[in-house]
């Protein structure tokens, strides 16, 4: 498409990733049908076409399909039914990002296995297969370490800290069975992320590195520039681009990193990889002069990239539901720019909106 | 309301103006409802409730006031009848800006006496209720001049201009007898306009003064700051804070000037008054820490006003359907602002976008 108003863009996933995305199509004229499971679903209020049904219900992913010029999600975890569900339709809408990015990242084993064979750092880590394998793995990597499901972890979820050896048989039983990693610990000076964006042409672009700082094991903030020297900026932007095209990536993704030190430099381990819009990229709304939004609707539609350029200093901060009450403050302070993804029900840890704040240059 | 996600705003008008009021809205949390007589309005693709209805339907327009918690509109011919059947239903949902606003700008007869009534200078102009009365007016005001209807005219439209006596009577018959005003020309050095808001408690803001060029009667580009004398600026953005207050506005409104030179100084003479978001604040969505449109949300559903400050210089150009071909060399331009309204009819002449151009500090 080169800009023309018919374009329609899928969304699976109704969330406040897929309702930003869905503003951020609007500004350039293209209209989005989003299909999500809850009927409350954030992006819905924003988008001009709506499917309310779950994501492996084929006659609606097959109505859906037939209906928009190109899929997208807000999620990592799509299931792979649904992809093949939307695979057997008649039509031929392409899914960005393809398939690749999504088996990768919904698996801990395979990602770091991928982020390894692309010649990158990961925490030291071990398949888990039962208690015997668990056993060998704390010998080898050490603790604390923590103990993760495969799949289906996000946010902290399916998480379990390992301090001494005997809570090992407690993780395992907390992991419910289910395939997990060991990853190691790593002692980490602080926490940065990477959002790039990769082309169907195969160029890309990479936004300043960002520093998140996490509460909870979710992300509370996040400032720009990173505190990092420059080698290391450009070590990391370069990372999060191999990670694209080893993955035939189309789309904004975002690579978290810890920032280690080796020897008395500055190293990059690679944390995890989201194949999608991510929170610590939220500040390019004001901060960028194209948001990650727009950026992501710009790749899966087959527009050129636009500039990442930063425009000042940016401090981001998440606001859960019990923040709600900074609301009328926020909305009373000069410069600080607020989003709420209107969710009807605050709860507490929940994303209800965030704030970004533009700090000079 | 304090930032409550229940919170809904109606809107009146569903065109580029609604939309982007829709998307700033959802920004805050708010969802819209809106109500527009075009079943392809291109506000309905980013709101959460559509009607399509006569803006004299008093049935939809009981249910719509009875579904939002304020009424807005995007633009300044909302009927008469459709705020007496508003004031008619059960519910007490406040129409924002007020009836003053409308009553005193829907009639340029009145518009005029009001500015001169606040204190400010207009156009010399003359009430043309018969052909003898245009006679006398050509003789006191000279010529050029303009014929103009009292009622329902914008971008040009129900203007006829006067250079010759000879040409009066064709001029009359372009009226077809609508009543209708003769203004004298105003020897101009520049047009600008002053984008100002009012809150509720009547606290008032506005943006730096923009200059405007004009291509057959419609708004070709914005450029900000304005080229003018400090004083002139300073005087420019408190006249259209007292013609705010002097019409108890609430929300945000454009006044259009003339620079005109006196005695070699600059003066500023009030061409008219838009009681609603204006093209030439389009410039703020990325030029400005609030956006216009977020500032009218602000104001209409009783939040504070956000900063007005402006971030750098700026370069805001409608494009129309004649422009339209530049879109994919805009898509592929750094750091420039793509906004389309999602128009599927092209037509010449008729807004279908904008782009901005932030040009450093």
């Amino acid at each position: 498409m080169n800009g023309a108003p018919e374009a329609i863009l899928g969304i699976l996933g109704g969330g406040q990733l897929g309702r930003m995305l869905a503003l951020a199509a609007a500004n350039l004229g293209i209209r989005c049908h989003v299909l999500a499971p809850e009927s409350d679903s954030p992006a819905f209020d924003v988008s001009a076409f709506r499917t309310v049904a779950d994501y492996t219900d084929g006659e609606a992913l097959r109505h859906f399909a037939d209906s928009v010029d190109v899929i997208t999600y807000e999620f990592e975890n799509v299931p792979t039914e649904t992809l093949d569900l939307l695979a057997e339709t008649a039509t031929t809408v392409p899914v960005r990002p393809g398939r690749k990015a999504l088996s990768t990242t919904q698996d801990r084993l395979i990602e770091k296995a991928f982020i390894c064979d692309a010649g990158l750092r990961t925490a030291p880590f071990a398949d888990i297969q039962r208690a015997a394998a668990l056993e060998a793995a704390v010998q080898s990597i050490g603790l604390p370490a923590i103990l993760k499901t495969r799949r289906l972890g996000y946010d902290g979820k399916g998480q379990v800290r390992i301090d001494r050896r005997d809570q090992t048989d407690a993780a395992l039983t907390a992991m419910n069975h289910q395939p997990a990693i060991l990853e190691g610990f790593v002692p980490f000076l602080r926490e940065v992320s990477v959002v790039v964006a990769r082309g169907i042409s195969g160029e890309t672009a990479t936004y300043d590195v960002c520093e998140n700082q996490h509460r909870n094991h979710i992300l509370a903030g996040t400032s720009v520039p990173a505190n990092l020297q420059p080698a290391t900026e450009r070590f990391a932007r370069e990372a999060a681009i191999l990670l694209a095209e080893q993955l035939d990536y189309v789309g904004v993704m975002a690579v978290e990193m810890f920032v280690v030190s080796r020897s008395g430099n500055e190293d990059i381990v690679i944390n995890e990889i989201a194949p999608r819009v991510h929170n610590s990229g939220h500040w390019t709304i004001e901060g960028a002069e194209t948001s990650q939004f727009e950026q992501h609707v710009r790749a899966v539609m087959g527009l050129p990239l636009g500039s990442t350029a930063r425009r000042g200093r940016i401090a981001m901060e998440n606001l859960l539901g019990q923040d709600m009450d900074k609301v009328p403050a926020i909305l009373a302070e000069p410069g600080a720019h607020l989003h709420l993804y209107g969710k009807l029900e605050s709860r507490e840890g929940r994303k209800m909106g965030h704030v970004t704040r533009v700090i000079g240059e």
